[in-house]
């Protein structure tokens, strides 16, 4: 327990040690910014700004890591960001010939928020590769479940039959909703370069004869897109990210509160293949991956919140709503990076119970079908007297198989699961 | 003052009496609750479930109006929604023959759904045209002030000369991004059809040979998208709405805060075309509209926050999560309805004083050009003695324009736009 | 159908119709900012400020009641807010003589928020009496229940047993908490005086000598307490009614989620009074009166936040931050309101299944109390032993009751609730 | 830039290095699960439940230090939290003979819920300190400057004149209602003891003759309240929490926001006492202890909303909720310390600029005191001439120092501060 030792996930199980916790890491962002300063300076080489020698020396001594990222985290106290001091330390690094190419003409911003950009594009393709993970194995469950008929359930009570089928697949089109949205984004995300109020003024000043097509120089050393106009206070691309994100930490949460209420025990359809133990009852199996997934998708829609707030930033850069910006975003990654993973591991371990499933249907004596048998009985019966007879039996407390009037119904609930098997189908088409 | 005189914006003069209060209040949700039921009878008469007969009754009852929104709104404590009450009165509307057509299949999800989703497209459109309006009136002011000079501001201090073309180009490319992003999901607006459990059985219950077929028809109806699946628990929509409405909000937040820092009574560089009178003081000119866009900006990111957070939806139907939507969304829409109608007419009428602008460029005394002097001086006297050189002229207070070192430096602030006006024309291409 | 028919809570099944509703809704508005009015006419004949006969005046002008709500609202978009247009109809209501008095020396803010306040204490007093009427109920089961055994449930699998005496006493210690808390700043609210910029300044034009004796005077007239001082950006009363109102929520949505949970089809330990019916299905009875709570409780927190963002409010008055309250404030006071509503009629109706609590102790064939088993078996065999055999048992699938190793071991789980009793009875001695 | 280097604060310049985040690392919440599994075992100690031997053991070893939170921070995946990794490396380091002690009796979130509140004891007890400081310094500003006029602005305009002492002692009576807050939480934190399902069932097992007093000893061990019942799924000491956290952040945040406008380059009335700099202009003294306090207001109230959510927590332990508390709540913890910091500084630092604000009171040549106009022409001229002739000057650009009608008015905006100096008075009263 020493000084400084820094955090490394205690509170967070959800993400601790995962992909995205690497990708996220303060040690993460200081790669990025690194990077993004060593492109720079590139981009204004391959512009003829910069000699090439200066583009080598800042891209060596920013790849050599010599950078202490708890002494930054202190010094970007005093200027509000982490930037000015590590720009102080690449300087320093590069030593005095080409130290003055660090950085030249960019302001805090364009490094902070390119190194954002960077991360979150390394964070997103770990995400949209668990995400890949999790879409298979729903894909198998729902192909192998097509047809294991199971109680439909609205507002916690028993409606009318549907199959497990139908349900995987209903998790693999939202799987698929948030990929699509992810995907998206992460093909958006721009660089940021403006100068200190984003006209790129500076890069002018230091000879650049066309400073507009810096820009697309320095995308292109990043793999990144060159936005249309400097976005230091129009926030589209972190807007874009929260809500992707928060769409992703949604579309995983349905999956992990329908994992959480089908183990219950007196349920117990579904169970996690490797369920956590417990510290006081050796014969606990608790559902944690569910449990962490739905933590994740209960924090992150305010975590969005924060992010779409920030958009009203004043000026050319503002006095907190970018600041306020970064530890959430950070969350966001790293939340649903975790969940990610999780759902993964949960879809592929997910045992399912189909034998249960069956009993379960049976559990409300035939009134699981008692829709269809409100529409068989109408046109027999007339629609008030058919009412009024199904509203007698279910409320007799007796299994509707006995009941004479219903003798040629077929009360199977395993027969009565409509186009769920159609409609599976259709949704496995998808790709 | 009567028993049940309805809330009609007494709190919310953001969005009183505009297009979107009109296209979300009660009685156009009832409106659209009855559109839904109607168009279902219809969709299942075009299939040859119901009697033409019976498509034309409901079509008829439904339009005729003659429902009570409070009583609805009473009744529906009950079960929960309105849907339940209305399928009585419409039933009873419709009379005996025809009557057993009203929503047969369906459950309330369905209707709710589907109305809301109607609702939203109702309201995109009013909102995407007044979007139209904002954008066409900051092109016109982006284009006649592409040379504007204008201090700019980072952390609320100058920094270095942008141009108010700039400023208004950004402001537009914000609206055009929400614009893209609106009419992406308004595009997508999906019925929702599944009975009971989102399995359709009841239809075929009723007779219908391909019921999985019924969705496309009912879309069709309506001009909605037919979903993939039945979405009672899969949120896609509602989560696309809640992100592009808090979107837009954030886009018109950053063009309000902008026009209230600029219309402050020290910088007074813009001012609203009509600003609103005090209660107390005679020569008060508020800026009204940016405030009221300002506070919508405010109050949109917690509400999407909520829908959100509600696609974790358990279940086949939940039991919380879905009834957690409908006023949230309303407000959304609203919000951003009424945000996007004080947007254009804030844009359309705002005045711009240049000379202002011109004067606070001096503000400084010719500091807000020191970033250009740094990049110039530099190269002569070396980095290290420039930068003590401008520190000493910075703190001294004196007026930079007299120092002798400077002389042959460009110190006029309207000279170091940088690429601005270039970044400004290639933001007005968009379109 | 006509023009502005208004909202009277079509989307709002949770406080339609409820006495929170009436208190909250525009017309609740208007009375509560004519009070305002009148009163402070009263305060200043009482410090001699204006004729007793203007005080009369004015207060029956006000208590008249012919004020068009919904005009007041369209008229309120100029100036941003209904106490602008309020305070001409008013005058002009008031007649020429008294008319000067009316609103004299205030800011609009001064009405408004002292009208919120008054909206607020009206509103918390309906609130508490159904709390009161919650927390009754909620008595009587747990003492009626002290004894009755259930299964403990933890991340949803058995744990070990509990009563459900003790899980009655908890939601009720919840509901005397949020008592507690709305007690607390139901007492605090304050009136709102300060004039233009809070220094009271035109009461003394006017020729008040002490024109901060005024407040206090005015706080008399409205039964509100008098503030340390003018508070139009220290808002401290609305962040406490948001935290008070989002605890509430919370307490109330804890009972909410737990009688879903125990409502079940598969568990069914509990039931609410009178559940909800089904568009669809005759047999069903939906738990709708916690569906309504925790759709409250879902949405509660956001508004919440919205209100404590709004205490970032600069200047003497804010461009925003204040309008941002207007509605999330009426929000929550009528979510809880419902809420509380609801929650009173629940706990008042819950039917309590103690044989099928019992009839789930058995589920898991004495598992449940396993921990008992650890620590009864620890110290005759080791520790290693006795969990190496309770493991081995546990991953049997046979009933622990057969085990010969546990022959003289009490094995009835409803042996097992430890202090559950000794707890409640200590927790129902809170009043 | 080793694999596991840990989070220090990179993105967080507004906690970095600070006593609040010290209190709140991983480190910090480790060594308050040591405390607290220590001051469980000594508990039980004093009740005879144990042997001073074993109390002596566990406290000896969980002093000791050897325990590697990376480690447990991966480990704690499999259970979901880091409890249970936790007592099994300290029960390695007590050894064979007391080993047993450790953690008897107790779940895992027994021991996360004491440690959390024995961290939010700490790091409360240092904001407490940096709001004295801020609160002295602050009571100091407005002694100071109680006659020093400005502009009182109201919607960004120049409203009626104010003082900059009644500013600061609005600053300081909000820094005080959330010391109240803060302090009234403080003292109200209890411990958390109520094993597996709350009932207290395990130390019964263990031989507790008394098992409900158990909680009244260790809360005794560690300083904390023992609470009325286990709160594993009541979670009002976290709501309460959440609740005064916000409201610090929202206090600190409007100090924030007028610093930050006060500060502008054309206002320049304040200034902060060393402002930070920038990576591109030697001149830029930007207000960054503000804009770090602004971005803590923008944050707080989301997380707060994700702790106020968590209140739903189903069951006698639940699956998600507890678990996205964690990090929220130390989030808000370490902003909250963070901005208490910054506030602290920024107070005792703070450059006030009467002559600046005195020349402001000019600007609008006159009209700042409009109001005063009002009231004193009103009885001579008639209102109706009154407000005519006041409409006419404002709309004329004139200053009203000239016009004839006022010649005998007292123009001076310095006179016409109110009760400021008295409202001052009073609120420096208050301790």
């Amino acid at each position: 327990m020493t000084a400084h030792p820094g955090d490394t996930g205690l509170l967070a199980p959800g993400w601790a040690d995962s992909a995205a916790s690497s990708a996220t890491g303060d040690e993460a962002y200081l790669r990025a910014l690194l990077d993004a300063e060593a492109a720079l300076t590139r981009a204004q080489a391959a512009m003829g700004l910069a000699p090439v020698e200066a583009a080598t020396a800042v891209t060596e001594a920013a790849g050599a890591g010599a950078f202490d990222v708890t002494s930054l985290a202190e010094r970007a106290r005093t200027g509000g960001n982490p930037v000015i001091p590590l720009v102080a330390d690449l300087t320093e690094a590069v030593g005095e010939a080409y130290g003055p190419y660090v950085h030249r003409g960019a302001t805090s911003q364009d490094i902070m928020d390119t190194a954002t950009m960077l991360v979150a594009a390394r964070t997103l393709d770990v995400v949209l590769a668990d995400l890949g993970g999790t879409e298979r194995a729903l894909s198998r469950l729902a192909a192998e479940h097509r047809d294991t008929a199971m109680p439909g359930r609205t507002l916690t009570q028993h409606a009318v039959p549907t199959t497990f089928g139908l349900k995987a697949a209903g998790w693999r089109s939202l799987v698929l909703d948030a990929r699509d949205r992810l995907r998206a984004v992460r093909e958006s995300l721009p660089i940021q370069l403006g100068g200190a109020a984003g006209t790129l003024a500076a890069f002018g000043a230091y000879g650049a004869s066309d400073p507009a097509g810096l820009p697309e120089a320095y995308a292109r050393e990043l793999g990144l897109r060159a936005p249309g106009l400097p976005w230091h206070t129009l926030r589209t691309p972190v807007a874009d990210l929260a809500g992707c994100l928060a769409f992703t930490a949604g579309a995983l949460g349905k999956l992990a509160v329908d994992v959480l209420t089908l183990s219950r025990t007196e349920i117990a359809e579904v169970a996690e293949g490797s369920g956590g133990g417990s510290s006081a009852m050796p014969h606990k199996s608790n559902p944690v991956r569910s449990t962490l997934i739905a933590s994740a998708a209960r924090r992150a829609p305010q975590l969005a919140a924060t992010l779409y707030g920030a958009m009203a930033a004043e000026d050319e850069r503002p006095a907190g709503a970018w600041h306020a910006e970064w530890e959430p975003l950070r969350d966001l990654l790293r939340l649903v990076g975790g969940a990610a993973r999780d759902a993964a591991e949960l879809a592929e371990g997910l045992r399912v119970r189909p034998e249960t499933m069956r009993e379960h249907l049976d559990l409300t004596h035939g009134l699981i079908v008692s829709e269809r048998l409100s529409a068989e009985l109408a046109p027999v019966l007339g629609r008030a007297r058919a009412k009024e007879l199904l509203t007698r039996l279910a409320s007799s407390g007796q299994p509707l198989a006995g009941a004479p009037e219903l003798a040629d119904v077929d009360l199977d609930p395993a027969h009565y699961t409509g186009s769920a098997g159609v409609l599976t189908d259709r949704a496995l088409e998808r790709r």
